[in-house]
C-alpha cells in the first residue's frame, strides 16, 4: 500500500463535503461535518477501529490493548475556516487512521489501546469559541460557552445535541489522566521553514503561547504643507519606529515571532499629518517568560518614543495564551522514528493553535508538521504531497512501535516517556 | 480707526454668507457666494475703490492712479472648503480694503492705480480645478476647464455664467504684463510656525513646489505563528523603514516638508503577515532641484529596501506642481515695512498652494502670513487675533508706500522692485 497516496486520495474526496464556494467550508455540528463523519468512520474501520460519537460529537475509533492496560490518542479535527484547504485539520485525522492502518498491514500489535479522535470544532469559526472536543475530554471545558450562539442564533448546546452530541452530558466524558499515555497530532506545518530546509515532516518543540496587544499613538494633524519637520507630531512616524523596532528585535531571539498585522490611519490622507495611529502587535513564543521580556522591551520602546517625539502611547494587552510544551520523551522518540526512516529530525515551534494544546491539559503530548507548499494554509491553495505525507504516516507508525518498545522496558509505561 | 477689530467684525459679519452646517462653506457662484461679492463690494467702497465684476467672476476693486500709470493688485479669494473658516482666503480681501482705506484715511494717494481682486474659487471644492481667477488674468486658463461638471452635472462655464460671468470672454480678460507693478496677498499661515515663535506675521520666500509620489511594497503574506522572521516578506516592516526615512531625511533640510500621509495594508489581520502595502509620500520645497534630489534619494533608499527585504517596490509620481518664488525687491520692502512697525522680519515658505501660485505668471508677486491659532485651517477652529490682522494691514499700507518711494527713486517703474 502506498499510504501517502492513499492519504492525497482520502483528503482529495473528502474535500468534497463542503459548504458551496471556493476551497472547503466544512463548519462543525453541520450536514457536510454529518457525511464527513461517515467518511471517517469508514477509514476508521479500514484500520480495524471500533466507532463512536461521543457527548461533545467527537468521532472516536478505538482499538482495545490488552485489558487495563492505558490508552494513546492520536487526533485532530474535521472542521475548516471558510474557504479553507483540504488538509488542515482533517489530514491529521486521515493519517492517523492510515498509521493505525499501517500497523495493521504489518501485522503488530501495540501493548496499549489506541484511539483516532477526529474533533468537531477547532477553527473557532461558527461559534466564538473552540476546542470543546478536547477540552471536554480534559475536563478542562467551561460550561457557559455551551450557551453561546452562532450568527443564526443557533446555541453551541443545541448544534450539538442536533448533531448527535449530548451537552448535558459533557461533564462526564473527561477521562482519567491515569488512563491516558499520551497524544499524538500530525498537521500541515502552515508555515515555509520545511520547505525551505527541503524536509518533509519536523518535530514540533511546543505550542507556542500568544499575546496581542493594541498600540494607539496620538499626535496632531496638520497641513502637510504648512508645518514644518520640527513641529511636527506625526503618529505614522511614531508608529514606522515600533513596526521597524518590533522586526528587528524579534529577530534576535529564534523563539520568538512578532507581528504588526493590522493599522488603521487617521485622517489617512494624502495632504494631512497623520494624527491617530494604531497598530496590532501579536508576539508569539515556546517560552511565557521571553515573550513576556519581548513585550516589555516593546513598551519601554514606545515610551521612549512618546518622549522624543511629544505623542501619547498606549499599549495594551487584549489577549494572552499561555505556551505549551511538547514531551521531551516523545520528541526523542519522534527523533528516532525520523531517523530511522532516513529524514533528518528537524524540530520547530509551533506558531499556530492546534487540538494539542487543549489536550495537553489530560496528557503528554506530541506534533508533527508535515511540509504544506509555499506554507500556505487556510485557502484553496493549501498542499502537501503524496510522498511527504507518506513519510508521516510512517514516522507515526514507527513512532507507536518504538513507543510500545520502550514501555516494555520500563516499571511504570504510563510515566515512561515524560 | 481700530483696523484689526475692523477686520474681525467684516470678517465674522461674512463668515453667516454660509451654506448651513459648522463652520463656513462658501462655495464658488452659489447665492453665498453672490451675497459675500455684494458685502465685499462695500468694503471696496469704504476704501474709495470702484468695483465690477470681470468675465471669471472675480469681484474687482480699483482705485485709478495719474494718467498712464501701472497697477498693483493685492488679492486673494472669497470661498471656503465645505465647513471651513472665516478667515481663510477672505482675510487676504479684508485685510487689502482696509490697507487702502488707512492709506486714504491717512491722506496718501499712490504714484499707480490699485485693485483689490476677490476671486471666486481658490480652494477647488465644487470643481476638480481652481484658480481660474488669477489664471484668466494671467492669460494661463486652460479652455477646457470650462466644461468640467460639479457633482450636480453644472458645468463650470454655466455656473460662471449664471453668477454673472462671461465664459466665452475669459480669453479677453487677459492683462498686459506691462501694466501690473506686482500682486500682494495676505493669507493665514495655516501652520504654526509663527505661533512657536511668538511672532504676528511672516514674509514668504516662495510657494513650495510639491509632488505627490504613490509607493507600493510587496512581500508575501502568511501566517504570523507560523512564518519564522527571516523567511518574512512583510511589506509593512518595509514600508515602516521608508516612513521613518522620509520623516529623518527631510529634517535635514529646512526647505524640504515631506509626508506620509496615507496608509493601505493588505490583508491587514492581527495575524496575517502583511503582504501589500500602499503609501503616498508627498514631498514640498521651495527649491525645485531640491526636492527632487530628495525623491531621488527616497527612490534609492526604496531600491536597498526591495533588494534587502526581498520586497517588489514600486515608486510613482501621480502628481507635481514646480515652486514660485516671491519676489525678492518685494521681499525686501516687506522686511522694512516690518521693522519700521517694530516686528521682526521673519521670513518662511509657503507650503499651500495659493492665488499667488497663479498671479506669479502674471507678476512679480508677494505674500504676508498672519498667524493663525494652533496652525489651524480648513475648520471651524480657524483664528487670526484682531491684533495680529491690524499689524498685517499697517504693513500692507506701509509696503505700498515704500513701493510708490522705490519706484519715484528708480528710471524704470514697473521693473524696480524684480
Amino acid at each position: 500500500m502506498d499510504w501517502g497516496r492513499e492519504a492525497q486520495h482520502r483528503l482529495q474526496d473528502i474535500a468534497t463535503l463542503s459548504a458551496p464556494g471556493a476551497g472547503v467550508t466544512r463548519f462543525p455540528f453541520t450536514q457536510e461535518h454529518a457525511d464527513a463523519r461517515d467518511k471517517i468512520s469508514q477509514w476508521m474501520n479500514a484500520a480495524g477501529l471500533k466507532t463512536r460519537l461521543d457527548a461533545a460529537c467527537t468521532l472516536i475509533g478505538r482499538r482495545e490493548g490488552p485489558p487495563g492496560s492505558p490508552t494513546f490518542l492520536i487526533g485532530s479535527h474535521q472542521d475548516s475556516v471558510l474557504g479553507g484547504g483540504a488538509y488542515d485539520g482533517i489530514m491529521g485525522v486521515a493519517l492517523g487512521c492510515l498509521a493505525l492502518e499501517k500497523l495493521a498491514a504489518d501485522g503488530i500489535t501495540l501493548p496499549f489501546a489506541v484511539e483516532v479522535l477526529a474533533f468537531a470544532d477547532e477553527e473557532g469559526v461558527r461559534f466564538p469559541t473552540a476546542l470543546i472536543g478536547p477540552r471536554a475530554l480534559a475536563g478542562t471545558l467551561d460550561d457557559r460557552v455551551l450557551d453561546m450562539c452562532d450568527q443564526d442564533g443557533v446555541t453551541l448546546a443545541g448544534a450539538l445535541n442536533s448533531a448527535g452530541g449530548d451537552a448535558a452530558a459533557i461533564a462526564k466524558i473527561a477521562r482519567s489522566r491515569s488512563d491516558i499515555l499520551g497524544y499524538l497530532e500530525a498537521h500541515i506545518e502552515q508555515g515555509p521553514l520545511l520547505e525551505s530546509e527541503d524536509l518533509p515532516l519536523g518535530i514540533v518543540t511546543g505550542i507556542c503561547g500568544i499575546e496581542r496587544n493594541t498600540v494607539t499613538f496620538t499626535g496632531a494633524t496638520g497641513h502637510a504643507g504648512t508645518v514644518p519637520m520640527n513641529l511636527r507630531q506625526d503618529a505614522l512616524v511614531a508608529a514606522a519606529h515600533l513596526i521597524a523596532e518590533v522586526d528587528r528585535l524579534a529577530a534576535t531571539d529564534p523563539n520568538i515571532r512578532a507581528t504588526v498585522g493590522r493599522i488603521e490611519n487617521h485622517p489617512n490622507v494624502v495632504n494631512g499629518i497623520p494624527r491617530e495611529v494604531t497598530v496590532t502587535v501579536e508576539i508569539r513564543g515556546t517560552d511565557d517568560a521571553i515573550r513576556q521580556r519581548f513585550a516589555g522591551e516593546l513598551k519601554s520602546f514606545c515610551a521612549e518614543i512618546s518622549c522624543n517625539r511629544r505623542i501619547d502611547v498606549s499599549f495594551e494587552r487584549t489577549y494572552e495564551q499561555t505556551a505549551v510544551s511538547c514531551d521531551e520523551g516523545f520528541r526523542k522518540l519522534l527523533a528516532g522514528a525520523c531517523e530511522a526512516e532516513g529524514i533528518a529530525p528537524r524540530e520547530l515551534p509551533s506558531g499556530a493553535t492546534h487540538d494539542a494544546s487543549a489536550m495537553a491539559d489530560l496528557c503528554p503530548i506530541a506534533m508533527l508538521f508535515t511540509r504544506c507548499r509555499g506554507g500556505i494554509s487556510h485557502s484553496p491553495e493549501e498542499f502537501a504531497t503524496d510522498a511527504d505525507m507518506g513519510q508521516t504516516v510512517t514516522v507515526m507508525a514507527r513512532f507507536l512501535q518504538d513507543l510500545a518498545a520502550h514501555i516494555a522496558d520500563q516499571p511504570e509505561p504510563a510515566q515512561a516517556a515524560r
